[in-house]
């Protein structure tokens, strides 16, 4: 199937417009132009609507957003895995690499984003803060979430020395991996936790990220 | 570059032979027949060489195994990455699909596999039991570990209800997430957490895998 075969609106994203994990889905659809292709379905989390018994069973085991309906009903969770899928539609990879060793560098770069900035600062959202609130965050272990938002605190040193030596996070090019810390940095903003002054690099990035319309136009950024 | 173009021991995996982690890895290098090529070196994490500052700086920042090195010094840390890029090296994928549909499911299944159980299990391991000991385990957190526990034996339940409804765990097809899976239950059978005797197509899924060479002979299996 190439995107020229994708009629408008195949595609449905569950998705809540300013959340980190959805911002990612929605900038790799921008870097692929396939927005016009997609009809975006609002998923209240702060009503939890992400953790009612449907959502679960019918769209994705895990209760969270994005997840991506194709028009026959096929469901694909997990911002990598859309990415990966979204990305190939077209047989003209740009996101996720074309060599193997392309391909194996971004995917653990994006997967190290996730763990140690992305992930981590949700757990600390959802443990070490109000989160959703009380009627969704039913349960809540603060030591284990602030020990995450010191962990995502190391993470911005590190992929500060990153690029330091590099342009992007996972090389030369552009990637699925800068988006995946490009979601990071919306949810380090969520939760007010600031890039040290001292990560210049990481700044710098950042600032190069933002004059992408891909980034730049998106709720999470401009507000909704 | 093609599998034919690889030499001897040009890759060098960073190993702990019986860790659920790089038995996933050396499940694929078995599926792909690499194994020849590959020179393992031991990590001894019950000594905590993976949390020394020289691996964390050189070889992995997340601190933990598998880490494949090439021959030209690259390093591809994160078992998903990995697979990736040792299933592309020939470029016939047989682990991570070929279409962008077969690709998105199977990520996004493998993911689960990480989410619902592997990974869950792991922080069981680290923070609900003794783990790698005391000098090792410098911080635990056992109610999380417990709440992870809880969460590995509904993911069993949830890939039994999949596995009652095709053969494999992204479709009718072995691939990247069934290996994600037998990690899961590796890891599961480390920490006596025993797959419930109502999950019948998990357990019937699992005696399957266990009939794959690739799996059977892995050391995590047979003892070493
Ligand atoms: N591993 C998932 C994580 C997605 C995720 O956590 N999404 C957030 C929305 S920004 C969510 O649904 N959070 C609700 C919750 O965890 O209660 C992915 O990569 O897609
Ligand atoms: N996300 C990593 C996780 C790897 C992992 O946790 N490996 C285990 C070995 S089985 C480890 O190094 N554990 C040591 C620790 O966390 O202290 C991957 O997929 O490769």
């Amino acid at each position: 199937m190439t995107t020229a075969a994708l009629n408008n609106e195949q595609l449905t994203i569950y998705d809540f417009p300013v959340g980190p994990y959805p911002t990612r889905v929605r900038i790799a659809l921008a870097e692929k132009q396939l927005q016009s292709k997609v009809k975006f379905e609002l998923v209240d989390l702060y009503k939890g609507e992400h953790k009612r018994p449907e959502f679960i069973e019918q769209k994705n085991y895990s209760g969270t957003l994005p997840v991506l309906e194709l028009a026959d009903g096929t469901l694909i969770a997990e911002c990598t895995a859309i990415t990966q899928y979204l990305d190939r539609l077209d047989g003209k990879p740009i996101l996720t690499g074309t060599t193997p060793l392309e391909q194996g560098v971004i995917h653990m770069m994006s997967k190290r984003a996730e763990i140690e900035l992305l992930d981590a600062i949700s757990v600390y959202f959802h443990h070490g803060t109000p989160g959703l609130g009380p009627s969704v965050e039913l349960y809540q272990n603060p030591e284990w979430g602030f020990r995450q938002r010191d962990k995502a605190l190391r993470g911005m040193h590190y992929f500060d020395k990153v690029l330091q030596q590099q342009t992007y996070v996972a090389g030369e090019r552009f990637s699925m991996a800068d988006i995946t810390l490009i979601g990071g940095l919306v949810f380090a903003a969520i939760v007010k936790l600031d890039i040290p002054t001292e990560c210049k690099a990481l700044l710098d990035w950042f600032e190069r990220m933002m004059q992408r319309p891909s980034v730049a136009s998106q709720p999470a950024f401009i507000g909704q």
